[in-house]
């Protein structure tokens, strides 16, 4: 996926939002989803205070948001419109998506084609004439006990899905010691415990592999290998020099 | 699986967090997914007006959560205590999982042990010594452009994931031992570590953080606390008892 052609390509609308702070938290979590491209409906002002604040530093997407009065105007070049519903009380007439499903299928049209995300008022949500401009419908799970999400946590949760099916790089993991190494460290670890009597000569690999598991389930990096093995050449060379007999020594008269 | 069950073992902690609007808005995202128990690091007043205006109905998850000075107190009794980084200019050392990856073992481990995901200040993030008091450390995927979430936000995804997962399989965990005794632990290793001079006395925390780093990957159950205080204590007994002062006799005409 070329992420950012795809991502030009989709398009957030918020619809008479009544708080302006929520309008500059739905830009934030749009650029932190590498979206921008933010249309407003009939909004409150979006150019006070409490808006800037809350975007940080996504005052942009806020500022190249263009405005439209109605709905209609706002959708009319897009190809695909998908509306947010929260369903509370609705006929059951279309299929309801969750946003993990329609996620893809967003993806998919922006290839090529313009869609966009309808976000309703605060509260009330989009209107059943509103609902009816959209191809999919989209609710976000929630108990229901306490369903009612902010709308600014409405536009990150669909932000996240979408950008979530484009992130390919992942941070690449550790480099790890190679499992010589590691057998090399517990050969030595063995030696030591021996050596101060924690493992007992008679069955020593009892123990030796619960210690295995245990660090097993570390991923252990050379430098890992060195900070264990360099643990146990301590001791070994607290043992063999006789360093506490120094102290006693001292104790000596 | 009994969703409610797993859910109250599941505890969200906010350490130092600077806006009280941000406490309320967390809270609120806890419940909308299902979630209520949340812990205060200290924190800003939790209790004003910009708080319970975003905690909107949910203002019952902050008068329960329980108030602490530092974060080793309120991760004391947690079992698995998982850490949020933005992972900028961090070192490769461990893995960083994503949201996605991290909530199927959330609800694994919730099923029969107590985990907390620790969430730092805004802007600044947890302390590299926070961060070394996590078994998992998780980012959430962002663009590299604008990638500073909003803390409620990133509370939010997270919830939003573990939400999302409650009605999936899991096989049981180990039972593990808490934070608390993983402390002790600790605090007994830098004592010997320090007493065979493996440590260095001036900066002992240095190394104490990569031990920290490499055990803290491994499912620790009580039993391999006392496997390790007991490689600990052995090498206590041996220095103080002068064992290898008998050898040393020994090689005295």
């Amino acid at each position: 996926v070329n992420q950012p052609a795809v991502f030009e390509n989709i398009c957030f609308i918020l619809v008479q939002t009544l708080h302006s702070g929520n309008i500059g938290s739905a830009a934030r979590a749009l650029k932190n989803m590498g979206l921008h491209r933010l249309k407003l409906v009939n909004p409150c002002d979006p150019a006070n205070r409490e808006c800037q604040m809350m975007a940080v530093g996504a005052n942009d997407v806020v500022e190249n948001a263009p405005r439209y009065s109605v709905l209609e105007e706002a959708v009319a070049d897009e190809h695909v419109v998908i509306g947010t519903t929260s369903n509370r009380g609705r006929r059951q007439k279309t299929r309801i998506y969750t946003p993990r499903e329609v996620a893809p299928l967003i993806c998919q049209y922006a290839e090529s084609q313009r869609v966009c995300l309808v976000f309703g008022p605060e509260r009330r949500g989009l209107s059943e004439q509103q609902l009816a401009l959209c191809r999919y419908l989209v609710t976000i799970p929630a108990s229901p006990l306490f369903p009612t999400l902010n709308l600014a946590q409405a536009v990150m949760l669909m932000a996240y899905e979408i950008f979530s099916l484009s992130e390919t790089e992942r941070t690449p993991p550790p480099e790890l010691a190679t499992e010589e190494e590691r057998s090399r460290m517990f050969r030595h670890m063995e030696r030591v415990l021996l050596e101060i009597g924690f493992l007992s000569r008679s069955n020593p690999g009892h123990m030796m592999r619960a210690i295995r598991r245990i660090l097993g389930q570390a991923d252990l990096t050379e430098r890992d290998v060195r900070i264990l093995r360099g643990i146990m050449s301590q001791m070994e060379w607290y043992v063999r020099s006789g360093k506490n007999l120094d102290r006693k020594d001292i104790l000596k008269p």
